[in-house]
C-alpha cells in the first residue's frame, strides 16, 4: 500500500470475470482522453444525440427517450420505479434474487404497495404465478421483472409476462443490467415499457451510467401523477427536456463517461448485435461445458442460464474465499461469490463484453482446476479445458 | 458532423471558462487510463480509503463519512436533503439564485415544508433575515445555504448562519459546488453539518461525482426517522456501510471516475490549500480589474464576489449570444450566459482549478475586448489586459 499512501495510483492488471465490471476495451478507455468540452457545447450535443441513436439500436427500440441516466444501474432502477410509482399504487414484482429484492425495497420507498411474486434463487419467475398476482389485485400500476439476475445467473423469459402486463393494463418494467449487449433485449417487439441497464457489464464501459429507455405509453402517464416525482435528479419529465437538445439545463452530464459509453456503443454496432449475442453464447456454453466436465454443478435452472454470467455450486470441502483469493492473487482473475443466502454456496463467473473471449474461458478453467485439486476436489487432469475446447470447436 | 455520424469522437479543444466544467488536468485524464479493477478488489478499497482521506483534507473535516456520491452535484444536493428531511419537517432555505431555488424544489419533493429566505439574485442572504425565519417557526429541522451561487457569482458568508442554526437546533447544510477547492471551506471550524460539492468545478475532474461530508450529529438523527429514506441510491445509512470498507454491497462505484477524483485530490494536496485559494484570488482579482477597466459592471454584491466565478453585466447594445458564440468559435473559449431572470443580463466567467491561470485571464480579456468593440461598445485599446496585468503584478 506504499504506492497509494503517496497518493499514486497503480492498480494491478486484472482479468475481470466477476459479475461486473468487465474489462474495458482499450478504445473505450482511449475515448476518455478526448478533450473535455462543456455540457452545453454544440459538439457535445451531437455526442448526446448520437449516443441516444446508438442506444436505441442496442435496446432495439424507437423510443425517443433513450439515454444514459447519470448514475449506476441502481440509479437506473430507481428512475424506472420512482417516476411511475407513487403512494397508493400497486406494483407486482418478480423476486428470484438480490436485484428483485432491491426493486421491492425501492418501490416501497416510493410509497407503493408491493406484491411479491417469489421464486427460488436460481429459478425463473413462472408466468402462472405472475398472472395469479395480477389477477388478485383491483388495479396494478406496474409489473417489474429482472431479465438477467446477476445474483443467480438466471435468464427470465419476458414475452408472456409482457402480454399479461398488457392484459391487466400495467406498465411493464424490465431490469437488463446483466443482459443488454450480451443477450437479446428487444424492447419494442417484446412490449417493454420501461427498461434500464448498466454501463459496466456487457458493454464493457466503466461503471457510472445506466442506459435507459421508456416509451410514450409510460411517459404519457406522468401527467396524471398526483405529485411531483420524489427525485428531481431522476425526474424523467425534466430529463426529457435535457436530452438530447440540452435546451433546458437539468444537471451537468458526466461528459467523459458519455464519451466512453459512446465508444462502447460504437464498438457494439460495429460487431453487430447478432454476432455479439453469438459470441456470448459460444463462450458461455464452453464455460458451462468445462465446469460440468470438472464435476461441478451449475446453479441456475436448466434452459434458463445466462451466457453472460454463470453460477456454479461450490463443491463440498472447497473453501469459497480461499479459492477466490488465490484466483485473484496468483492468476489476477476476479470472479464473484454468492450474495445473500447464496453466500458460500456459489461462485459467479462473468463473461461479458470485452471479457467474453475464448482465452478467458480456457484461462479460468485451467486456474480453477489447479485450485480445486489443491482443495482436495478430484478433477481429471485437463477435463475442463478439453470439454470447453470441444464446445468451442462445435460452435 | 460527419465525424460523429461515423461514430468517431473528435471533440474540439476548448478553454473552459464557463460555470463548469473546467479544463481537466492532464494527470487527471491520465488516471482514467489506469487498469480497471473490480469494485470489491482489495486494491480498490485502498483507493476508496485514500480518496476519503484526501477529501477530508479538502473539506477541512474529521468527519468519517466523507466520500464522493456516485452522481453529479445535483445528486449531492438530493443526498444532503432527502436523508434529513421527511414529511412534516420544516426547512429554512436561503434563495438568492438558481441553486437555492433548486434546493427548495428538492426539499419539497422530500415532503418538507420550506420557508424561503429570499434575496436578490446577486446579493447575499442576510443573517438577520435568516434569524427572523428561524425564529418564526416552532421547530426547524434544517437550514440550507449555497456557499457559492453558480448562477450569480456571490460568496455567501456562513459563520453567523452556522451559529444561528446551532441556536435554533437546526442542522446546517451548505452547497459548496463552486467553492470547494477554490475558496476555503472549513467544515468543522464553521460548524457545517452536511456539505456537498461537484467534481467538475474547482477540482478540475470530469463531471459525475459529488464530494460529500456529514458529521456524527447529523448521522445520529437518521435513527429517529419515521420512514426509510426515499432514495435507496442515496441512502447514507447504506452508503456508510459501503464506504470505505466495501463490506456491504450497495452499488458499483464509478471506478474510473474515482481514479480521476483521486488524482485531482492528490494534485490539490500537492499544491496546498492556502496556495490554491491564493491562486484563485489572484486570478479572480485580475479578471475583475480587467473587466471593470473595460467599462463593464460586475453583477455580484461588492465584498462578496467569488474568485472562482465572476458575473458581469452585459453592456447595453451588446448581443449576448453572438458574443458567446464568437468566443467559442473564433477563440475556442467557453463562458456562460445568465440563468433564469438573469438570462441575457449577465455573463458568467469561471476561473476554476486547472482553468484558473493568468494566461486564461489575459486571453479572455483580449478576446472579449475585440468582440465588444465589434459590438459597438467603446473600450480603450488594451485597457482590460493592462489593468489585469497590473493586478497580477501586485499580488
Amino acid at each position: 500500500m506504499s504506492d497509494i499512501s503517496r497518493h499514486h495510483l497503480n492498480p494491478p492488471n486484472r482479468v475481470l470475470l466477476g459479475p461486473g465490471p468487465s474489462n474495458v476495451h482499450p478504445r473505450v478507455q482511449g475515448a476518455m482522453l478526448a478533450p473535455l468540452v462543456g455540457h452545453l457545447d454544440p459538439y457535445f450535443l451531437t455526442v448526446m444525440e448520437d449516443t441516444m441513436h446508438l442506444l436505441r439500436g442496442l435496446f432495439q427500440t424507437k423510443n425517443e427517450l433513450t439515454f444514459p441516466i447519470s448514475g449506476t444501474g441502481s440509479a437506473g432502477m430507481e428512475a424506472g420505479l420512482c417516476n411511475f410509482l407513487e403512494p397508493g399504487d400497486v406494483a407486482v414484482i418478480g423476486v428470484n434474487g438480490f436485484f428483485g429484492e432491491r426493486m421491492v425495497d425501492v418501490a416501497q420507498r416510493c410509497g407503493a404497495e408491493v406484491v411479491r411474486v417469489a421464486a427460488e434463487w436460481g429459478r425463473i419467475v413462472e408466468p402462472e404465478a405472475i398472472e395469479a398476482a395480477l389477477k388478485a389485485q383491483r388495479r396494478v400500476k406496474l409489473l417489474a421483472l429482472v431479465h438477467a439476475e446477476t445474483s443467480t445467473g438466471v435468464l427470465q423469459p419476458l414475452v408472456e409476462a409482457s402480454q399479461l402486463a398488457k392484459q391487466y393494463e400495467a406498465l411493464f418494467l424490465v431490469d437488463t443490467v446483466t443482459s443488454l449487449g450480451g443477450h437479446e433485449v428487444a424492447v419494442d417487439e417484446w412490449g417493454i415499457d420501461i427498461c434500464y441497464s448498466g454501463s459496466q457489464k456487457c458493454l464493457s464501459c466503466p461503471p457510472g451510467l445506466a442506459p435507459f429507455t421508456v416509451n410514450q405509453r409510460a411517459l404519457a402517464g406522468l401527467g396524471a401523477r398526483a405529485r411531483k416525482v420524489q427525485s428531481l435528479y431522476l425526474d424523467l419529465g425534466l430529463l426529457s427536456s435535457y436530452w438530447p437538445t440540452g435546451s433546458f439545463y437539468h444537471h451537468t452530464a458526466p461528459i467523459c463517461m458519455i464519451y466512453a459509453l459512446h465508444e462502447a456503443l460504437a464498438l457494439a454496432a460495429e460487431e453487430g448485435l447478432e454476432a455479439r449475442f453469438q459470441r456470448h453464447l459460444r463462450h458461455g456454453s464452453a464455460l458451462r461445458a468445462g465446469l460440468e466436465a470438472m464435476g461441478l454443478r451449475l446453479h441456475a435452472q436448466e434452459g434458463y442460464r445466462l451466457n453472460t454470467l454463470t453460477s456454479v455450486r461450490i463443491p463440498p470441502g472447497v473453501d469459497d474465499v480461499r479459492v477466490r483469493q488465490r484466483l485473484l492473487h496468483e492468476f489476477g482473475i476476479e470472479i464473484g461469490g454468492g450474495l445473500g443466502s447464496l453466500k458460500g454456496q456459489i461462485w459467479r463467473i462473468g463473461l461479458m463484453g470485452y471479457s467474453s473471449t475464448q482465452e478467458n474461458v480456457l484461462l479460468l478453467l485451467s486456474a480453477l482446476e489447479k485450485l480445486l485439486v489443491a482443495e482436495g476436489w478430484s478433477v481429471e487432469a485437463g477435463a475442463g479445458v478439453t470439454a470447453a475446447a470441444q464446445a468451442l470447436r462445435e460452435k
